[in-house]
């Protein structure tokens, strides 16, 4: 099964895509689709659904998994990239219904074992399961392959983390 | 010219088109998307993106105006509308950039002539400008169409509301 793993945000959104089959994962390719502070937040977002429509016809993913957001303080920056989440949702729409989600602290216990670990030792565990020399580059996107690879690890008991 | 007013939500995106010469406007018509919440959010927000474009290609704006969200508390509300607005936004995009944005203070100022103005008065001022018999229904078409209202009293100093 081939699982596209998605970091939404609106200047960086980490993407990865992995072959799983069963507890065996293949990285096929990652990345990151950016867009710019200078261009307006509309021009933004349409960049974001391009690059998203891009993604999915390319790779052709059996399922999406997005990285809940999570915002304790900056409601604008919430608000700013719930929009660019909400386009990639709606590009991954017009393609699939099998769209998940996980909480940051569900991706850290699928792929290290434990919920609380960091940034670094998700990114060794990555770069170890997939058996691959370097860390995918930038964070966003070594976080996305995490997010598809949770996605692989949750097995029949994933249907729970369909987007509702 | 053709004024696009939207009131983005989730559950209700109110929409209002108006005929603007100079300080006169005729209402052209109005309504609004309903999404429903037994349907997934990347559901509901692909039921807005078709919506957005049916509206778009029916009445042909030149210019589309939207209210700015606002939301002091519930920031996971902020995340699911900003993604209502995303949608909205980028549907418009695909069509044009003339895309401004008014701050709820600013509609109101622009229809009563007073920024504390309630609900209620800023509906009595949108049917006595529009010279019609009712208020739009329901109350998120009201505000969309105030919202075109106050695009079209922005005259020459509309460019500063260009959404950034």
């Amino acid at each position: 099964m081939r699982i596209l793993g998605i970091d939404p945000g609106l200047a960086t959104m980490g993407w990865g895509v992995i072959e799983a089959n069963g507890y065996k994962e293949k990285l096929v390719q990652y990345g990151a689709l950016l867009t710019y502070p200078r261009d307006t937040f509309p021009t933004r977002l349409q960049s974001l659904l391009v690059g998203m429509r891009g993604l999915i016809q390319t790779f052709k993913p059996d399922e999406i998994a997005f990285e809940e957001l999570f915002f304790s303080k900056n409601v604008t920056t919430g608000i700013q990239v719930g929009g660019a989440r909400g386009v990639a949702l709606v590009a991954c729409r017009e393609y699939t219904d099998r769209l998940f989600e996980y909480t940051p602290m569900q991706v850290k216990q699928a792929v290290v074992g434990y919920g609380g670990a960091d940034k670094h030792q998700v990114q060794m565990m990555v770069k170890m399961l997939l058996g691959i020399s370097e860390i995918p580059r930038p964070d966003d996107a070594a976080d996305a392959v995490a997010i598809a690879i949770c996605h692989a690890h949750a097995g029949a008991g994933r249907e729970q983390f369909l987007i509702k």
